[in-house]
């Protein structure tokens, strides 16, 4: 197999060779940075050194950027953690919101709360392009403000890469004192993030979404936001995570992160230019093919279709065999065998959702990613096709 | 500062260059485990013999090996995990045993059930080298163990290295179809675990301190014991444990545990002739030391002492200004003003508590460092003496 063509970027991408130089010259280095001699004491300034690099151009103050494990916790963290602190404030806070295009980390850590902690889980519909409304959360807000414990909405889409109005739905939680939570795990990095400005309480990242490494991450957390630890013990990161720090692992993500923010501007125009050509030649060779999400309050690096007849799994296998890697959806559902929800929750038919596939871009992508995909997806959707003509009449 | 000895081993110990090899040979390829096309499979193929290497050297199955961010996340996963699981299958089972001595990490989420999830905490005390008694468990499950949920002893202590009778305990827990969880974070790598034989239901690992990264854990979890998840999303590692698989960081700890448990017959043999030879110095130049913890059933890199008449915070400072790197109690409590739980539950008193130092070796120890240590220690000691007289009269 000659070509290989990563289009799932969105699932992980590289890690910048910055970044794992940093690893390396961390990992070199002994000292847990809790411990008080020297070799600690500078363990400690390698890890406080990448907090501020983080904070300063992610709009946080050093002290609000709270090291996890990646975004699965801090996610678990924000919503598990708001919402147990802010229910043991006022037992009457017992409504946890969250988007219908959440993460299954939002999602699940939501339906956790409702299944075992008594929480009552409400969801916000989004419209035909993934986004949710602000005016339906106002009315919530309205309805409901003094039971919501905790909202949280993505700052953008894993899947489709839709864009939510953050500064707004923060906007309106900030006025009626509620949490405002969102995962900016594919936001950062792609397009502007500013947490002061942003309006929110909490802000999850992570490292391997930005060339950083994977099990490091953060949330940015506002100085007065009460929250319950997910995990106990040795009292590091202010109380709110317990664990050994890691050194080597918190510097490459301050690279990355680091990294990303400063050629964001030149990095989204230059993806967004050839996602524009993967979609506009796509849609040339496929005609009946539909195009998922907004077209403008996009990711810039994210091409999501649907394929009429054709299951998303036996394309992407196809296009696999081909040397050309893409995804149904999160790769954290891959092999799930459920149409994606963040479709469904947009309108689309089962049918519709089954047939979708992702395509992102990164860092390294260029031009012949797009042409790999190109030359390889008419000959897969045309076989797709007749399997699922085989398979259930069209 | 010509002298540099790192005897703080047990706080955390320098990577293996091994298994930092490993770590970047396996980042600078791209795919996360969980997708679907080749560069996912490649990815999870790199897990897969990382869980199936752990699971070898260490008794267990590779089904059994949940891939976690560290100890603290193993601790907390097993105590509050199967708490909720075993009281949501029968209400009755409120009680969370865990010993006098365990790490905050263990202690401090049992703590949490208690105050905060309706959980009774019994503490098992132990005696004066810091040893659970067998007959105190078995008594404790002849008048409650209907009612016990789990229970938590460490394999080895982090503070005085006493190794505990966990092939006893573990048997009189499954005998009375209690599940036992043990803290082996300290016994792995340096004296013979095996998950298997233990008769533990779930057992703690954590990669730094046996020379993987940081960040990396596990935790060895029989097939048949229900848990609920602390993390939830992706449903990755049998649903037990979501969010994405740290690839590299995996094939690095699963590197280092092959490693240490390889060579571990002969690391212990010689890291505890060095202690061996530290202690009997130490004891020689300062004749009033304390020796803490187990002459026989000790971890061989640790060695513990109360100085009478010196704060441990000040001569931990002093050794430190010398270029002499120890610790007075676990990392994860360092700069907290209390004196060590461990010492205290020995029957140490609070003076005897706060006077006291920890040194622990690891696999690039040398014969210097114990020099080095002894030509500091004299001198320290008589300047915190100083120091302590001058504060409260002896």
């Amino acid at each position: 197999m000659d070509v290989m063509a990563y289009l799932d970027h969105a699932a992980t991408t590289p890690m910048l060779p910055a970044a794992l130089d940093a690893y390396v010259e961390a990992a070199r280095e002994v000292g847990n940075p809790s411990s008080l001699h020297a070799a600690g004491r500078g363990a400690r300034r390698l890890v406080e050194e990448s907090r501020e690099r983080i904070a300063a151009v992610l709009g946080a103050r050093p002290s609000e950027v709270i090291f996890t494990g990646g975004g699965t916790e801090s996610d678990n963290l924000a919503v598990k953690g708001i919402f147990w602190s802010r229910r043991a404030a006022d037992p009457a806070r017992d409504l946890v919101v969250v988007s219908s295009v959440e993460h299954h980390a939002v999602l699940d850590a939501a339906d956790w709360l409702g299944a075992r902690e008594g929480a009552q889980v409400v969801t916000l519909p989004v419209d035909g392009d993934g986004r949710v409304l602000p005016a339906a959360v106002a009315e919530l807000i309205a309805e409901a403000g003094e039971r919501i414990a905790v909202i949280s909405v993505q700052w953008a889409n894993n899947e489709v890469g839709t864009i939510q109005p953050i500064a707004e739905l923060a906007g309106l939680a900030a006025a009626a004192g509620i949490p405002f939570h969102t995962d900016a795990v594919q936001a950062a990095g792609q397009i502007p993030v500013d947490f002061a400005a942003s309006g929110a309480a909490a802000l999850t990242l992570t490292g391997h979404k930005l060339g950083g490494p994977v099990g490091v991450g953060a949330l940015l957390l506002g100085r007065d936001v009460a929250v319950t630890p997910l995990l106990h013990g040795g009292g590091q990161e202010r109380d709110v995570r317990s664990g050994t720090l890691d050194t080597a692992g918190v510097v490459a993500f301050a690279t990355a992160v680091e990294a990303a923010v400063k050629t964001r501007d030149e990095y989204a125009q230059r993806v967004a230019a050839l996602r524009d050509d993967l979609v506009a030649r796509v849609r040339a060779l496929i005609p009946d093919v539909i195009f998922n999400g907004a077209a403008g309050e996009r990711l810039p690096g994210n091409a999501h279709f649907s394929f009429p007849g054709c299951e998303g799994d036996a394309l992407l296998l196809l296009l696999d065999a081909q040397g050309v890697y893409c995804s149904t959806g999160s790769a954290c559902s891959a092999g799930v065998a459920q149409p994606s929800h963040v479709l469904l929750a947009m309108g689309a038919d089962d049918a519709r959702a089954r047939s979708s596939l992702r395509f992102t871009l990164g860092h390294d992508s260029t031009g012949e990613d797009v042409e790999a995909l190109l030359a390889a997806l008419p000959g897969a959707v045309e076989r797709a096709r007749r399997a699922g003509a085989w398979k259930t009449p069209r």
